[in-house]
């Protein structure tokens, strides 16, 4: 795997700007999620800190990584001491002296809080705020590999759609997706694979089953790949056979709010109001039916991310963001639809990174 | 998926039991991990707590999971109260009244800590030894199927090596042995396959590769399936052409320290004695060669559960444990070996789940 000249300034600049951070409060700073510790790195081992302060910077991790460690951050371009500790925190004690160590405390185990308490003349201060907003603006860098990702899951699931065939079940279709996702260049499925036929659509996030797809009607595949790292998500309705005149006004009735709601998204908009483009249009049409969860999420390194996009959010939307847009309608022990796009927040609007097509009703029914 | 009448019962047990160690208290439990959750109720929504008190049972999760969460509760034949709520904890501080809530420190992040803190009269309590201790003892029902797990890990890497050509990489064959895992019967790998071929086989926790694997002479799997929730894990070295003799008395060594440590397993022995005599087996016999981590780690749910086998465990093997030993030796930039499998803590000793040939050298350079 490359690592571009483009890829080497940029953890560096993350490094530093960190450390500035630090040094305005003359303060230290720890990374202990393996997401962060890669964004701030490149080193992708399952077992790491990441302490900064204006002074210095190091990688703790254990012998198992050894050899992978020092190759990783390297291949970054970033100038990081790498210590194999069987116990960092002793050391991170040590080099934080007087000084308060602030930690992203969504990430931290209360445990690991109060061990480091115990150990450092300093406080422990919570700057989740602080780590959610680092990540949140992708860069060139992370906006191609996302772009890729969801090239990616495209590819994977038109040639698995392709293969169908009357007996093929949901584990299977699902097991089909990811082994295509993966020999076209994926490291693997960026989360299980929702792949629900018939009433499994009902449930938002059912686990693919031996039912066999092609004796329902409509299919909900909700897929995303993981490249290098990062994470697409989309979600697709298929049709299978002649969907029922509810089944398919509820698919148009959500696609036409998903629609409504991205095209309203620019910089600056509060995330509330996108969910709330999309509640307005689904509320109380078809009876029984409930929109069940938020409107979308931020995407990167993790498939969950900073901004939420649902009615409680306070968060903005701001040029950078990966996000997703995905309403749904749920009738219980029938079906359920929900369209998900995944979308980079542009200067003026947005551009739809998953290009993948979007089909109300089978083609005979309409021709 | 069948639940069986035994497991009715004793999801039923787990849950009174954990309320009879409440009531002693007359404190509250209460379960904020996946695993946890899976263990007492059977529901496998990936957002859910659990919430016990000597008078009460109540599985709280979200609106996606409203058709689901009902459905496995009643499928394991427990009497949970399921509530839809988007924050719980207010629910919790209300059912809690004045008592102490216990949950595992390790498994609650600082934040949620501190916001169930603020809510609540009394106090909060780690009770991670307790959780630990919880699901240590594997049951019957469990045993059954992380033999399951092991039994399907050891058919697919059989017949994903029948498969391997000249032109097969490291990722391929992970890919193969997962695709194979889930045709067997596998939800899917219970980790990221570790295919380590030649050199790359030096680092413990290596990512598979581009690597031609037989364009080297060894190759390092690590490999196990999730079945129904439940881990396996297992190491091999497959000589692919003739072995070094320093190759061959490293991976001989390695085995021959492996039987000797699991030889030594009987209920109430120390587990870092067995890690003491797999390191006194393998230290400074070969120059450069090191014993990188520790000699195992209890499976189940987690594929890292309770107890560590490792030279700072004050861990006591218990009968009913399902436990991994697996030394290694890496030789940087050269080669490692590892040889790693799943055993039963019996009355007298140890049952093999991973039942998978063990080779040292190819066969026409032996016969």
């Amino acid at each position: 795997m490359m690592t571009s000249e483009d890829e080497i300034i940029l953890h560096s600049q993350r490094l530093a700007h960190v450390r500035e951070w630090c040094a305005e409060r003359n303060a230290c700073f720890i990374a202990l999620d393996s997401f962060a510790i890669r964004w701030l790195t490149g080193f992708t081992g399952s077992n790491g800190i990441v302490y900064l302060d204006p002074d210095c910077q190091v990688l703790f991790t254990d012998s198992r990584y050894a050899e992978q460690a020092p190759v990783e951050i390297a291949r970054h371009g970033v100038d990081v001491k790498c210590e194999i500790a069987l116990d960092p925190f002793n050391s991170i004690a040590r080099l934080s002296r007087k000084r308060d160590v602030h930690l992203d405390g969504e990430k931290c185990s209360w445990s690991t809080k109060e061990k480091i308490e115990s150990l450092i003349e300093g406080k422990v201060i919570n700057a989740h705020k602080f780590c959610q907003e680092l990540r949140c603006i992708k860069d060139n860098s992370e906006i191609v590999k996302i772009r890729t990702a969801a090239e990616i899951t495209c590819m994977a699931l038109d040639s698995a759609l392709a293969e169908l065939n009357a007996e093929t079940t949901e584990r299977e279709l699902a097991r089909n997706i990811e082994s295509l996702m993966i020999k076209h260049g994926a490291l693997n499925a960026a989360y299980p694979p929702i792949v629900a036929a018939g009433t499994n659509s009902a449930l938002p996030h059912a686990s693919p089953s031996n039912q066999r797809i092609c004796d329902t009607n409509l299919l909900l595949v909700d897929v995303g790949a993981n490249y290098e790292g990062y994470c697409s998500d989309m979600t697709r309705m298929i049709p299978l056979s002649k969907l029922t005149q509810e089944q398919e006004y509820a698919s148009q009735m959500v696609l036409d709010a998903q629609t409504k709601a991205i095209e309203a998204i620019r910089p600056g908009i509060k995330a509330k109001e996108i969910d709330g483009i999309c509640r307005d249009a689904i509320s109380n049409v078809i009876p029984g039916g409930e929109f069940l969860h938020g409107t979308g999420h931020g995407v990167g390194l993790e498939i969950h991310e900073y901004p939420s996009i649902n009615s409680r959010s306070d968060d903005i939307l701001r040029e950078g963001m990966v996000i997703t847009v995905e309403p749904g309608i749920y009738i219980q022990g029938s079906y359920g639809v929900r369209w998900e796009d995944l979308l980079l927040v542009t200067d003026s609007g947005v551009e739809y990174l998953t290009n993948y097509e979007k089909r109300i009703q089978v083609l005979d029914s309409n021709g």
